[in-house]
């Protein structure tokens, strides 16, 4: 799924599926342009906590763009991707209608939108028992993602885990959705989703396919840096989330690391964390984090912090707005996720009778 | 499942747990006699083909009797099943209302028990996923069924017949069963069904439980040979199938192998083909094997199969006959199945939002 902010597995072996798959993904870019409704997308994430600034510059601000473009948009919030790796749904409310909030606040329309939880739906669900019986258990393990996934959690490696590949293939094929943007850590899932849907055609509808083999379109988005220079994650606390308020990113700003010098530049490599603050003041102005590095020049790092959290807040205040008048009026977000799940559930029943009909299981 | 006949795999790693289980089992008989309307049992079969008298004296006589005992019985025609080992679901249809027919036949009275197939319950399958979270890939992997079926097969092992146990585990606690009438070979999955509730319990619900501890009823119903003295098998066509004529079943008979020896004798080791047929005679007929030896002694094997014959055909009679007057009315059968698989869905929703619930999934 688009925003999931997890470790990297470049293994060697899909480099090739890579450049099939990037090349894939640009004659798709080109045709979405043409005819947008001609597409359906599916993207989502996991509510294991709050939206964060990487979120939005990573996935959320391409979802707009594409609703607004007038393809077919579907926001999946997978609730059940949180038990893959961990023993707990603490907090999993909070996490999804926050989720909910900061999607509308970011102009994400729900008319427009299907946003939606997958436990809420399963005729979808069940596409898993039919999925799994076309997938080999080697196939499972070949998945770079599940393996790195499951070494970062610490945890040993659970039925969930090794089987959620599929169960993002019901998230994709459910709706029939023929585009899925992703990062590259993700391309092995949507390989997967494409296996399985060739598979179901050919084995049980030759002759009228009931999935579309779906495209991943590849984020050309920046890796955002966390505000110290390493990757952004919630366990670091460097990250700054759409909904804080502008004193709570002031703080956190204010204690990020920088380093002894003076000067400020622009150096990834050899700054990583006065880069970092570079990076997020670059991205929320539109401006180049070289040009800012030259303006504050030797006024060191206290005038850089400034900068960064008077760009941040001035960017987000408007959807910290938003967020908060929609936040005013909790019954109206559950509404609208209720209505989102009710959608789901039509399309999933659909999808449902005609893999039964295919399988020639209606009684 | 009940009837499932398939390749035995006794490690000796289940021999305590199995020892618990026959203790548990015996337990539960006496207080089944004392106190049925406590009870909810959960059996089933896989519809791969028609039922034969294996099955009849396997399981389907026992789940009549707990039914008319007062139990609350459940049968599941556990159509995902076939495509665990397999690629086509082929004839599933004519399988799965085949078997209501059986049923029904043998004296299972659908206003008491529920028939229904899995594949229409969907709020059943999605248990799969909070399931699939509470057990390891490594418990998978240890359960020596699905390895002997894997090999049995002669197929790669697939992602569903990895994780059917889990499976099983939905069918069984779906319905909040408590007692689960099975063959020794399907100790492991009980034995998994009950982890599968016991950890869901403690992690999700540890103050007001969901699910109770299944406890499997470990069959004591002899393991009928199939006519030539082989294990009983579609592939060996050594079945007599309880929806077959007399005609087809004495040809069947006729054409069974026996030995050189005139003298008919009841010796299972060394005389495996005719002491099947024996044996045949001898559950139909209620009758002692070696009484019924006795009796032909001399006038050799086709006397002996003019008894298996006409025994087997007397005994069946009544269960064809009413066999083929439900037949004439496919219609009402249908209705039986549609009308199970209503009631299984209204019991599966109000499970899975005693679980969604437990596990905070209500937004």
């Amino acid at each position: 799924m688009g925003s999931e902010q997890r470790v990297t597995a470049a293994g060697n072996e899909i480099s090739d599926s890579f450049r099939a798959a990037k090349k894939r993904s640009n004659a798709i870019e080109a045709k979405l342009d043409a005819n947008p409704g001609q597409f359906t997308m599916l993207t989502g994430d996991r509510p294991t906590g709050r939206l964060h600034l990487g979120h939005y510059f990573g996935s959320i601000k391409s979802r707009v763009e594409m609703q607004n473009r007038g393809v077919h948009t579907n926001i999946i919030i997978a609730d059940y991707q949180v038990i893959t790796d961990r023993d707990t749904t603490e907090h999993i409310r909070d996490n999804v209608l926050g989720m909910v909030l900061d999607y509308m606040a970011a102009g994400i329309d729900p008319s427009r939108t299907m946003i939606f939880t997958h436990s809420a739906v399963p005729s979808e669900n069940q596409l898993m028992l039919p999925f799994l019986s076309l997938v080999t258990e080697a196939e499972l393990h070949r998945n770079p993602t599940v393996k790195s996934e499951m070494e970062a959690s610490g945890h040993a490696l659970t039925g969930l885990l090794l089987t959620y590949p599929v169960h993002q293939a019901c998230d994709i094929l459910f709706c029939k959705a023929n585009v899925v943007p992703i990062g590259k850590d993700n391309l092995p899932h949507v390989e997967l989703t494409r296996t399985i849907a060739r598979r179901f055609n050919e084995r049980y509808a030759s002759k009228d396919p009931v999935f579309p083999e779906p495209a991943a379109i590849l984020s050309d988005a920046p890796e955002i840096p966390g505000l110290d220079g390493r990757k952004m994650s919630k366990s670091y606390g460097n990250s700054i989330m759409l909904g804080a308020t502008a004193e709570e990113t002031a703080k956190l700003i204010k204690k990020s690391p920088t380093d002894s010098e003076r000067r400020i530049t622009f150096d990834p490599v050899n700054r990583p964390q006065v880069s970092a603050l570079l990076t997020t003041a670059g991205l929320v102005t539109g401006r180049d984090p070289a040009e800012i590095a030259e303006e504050i020049g030797d006024a060191g790092s206290g005038a850089l912090k400034q900068y960064v959290t008077k760009s941040v807040n001035d960017f987000l205040a408007p959807h910290r707005e938003r967020r908060a008048e929609l936040a005013r009026d909790m019954d109206s977000v559950r509404d609208v996720l209720a209505d989102g799940n009710k959608r789901a559930r039509a399309i999933a029943e659909r999808t449902l009778d005609e893999v039964r009909s295919a399988m020639g299981m209606q009684y």
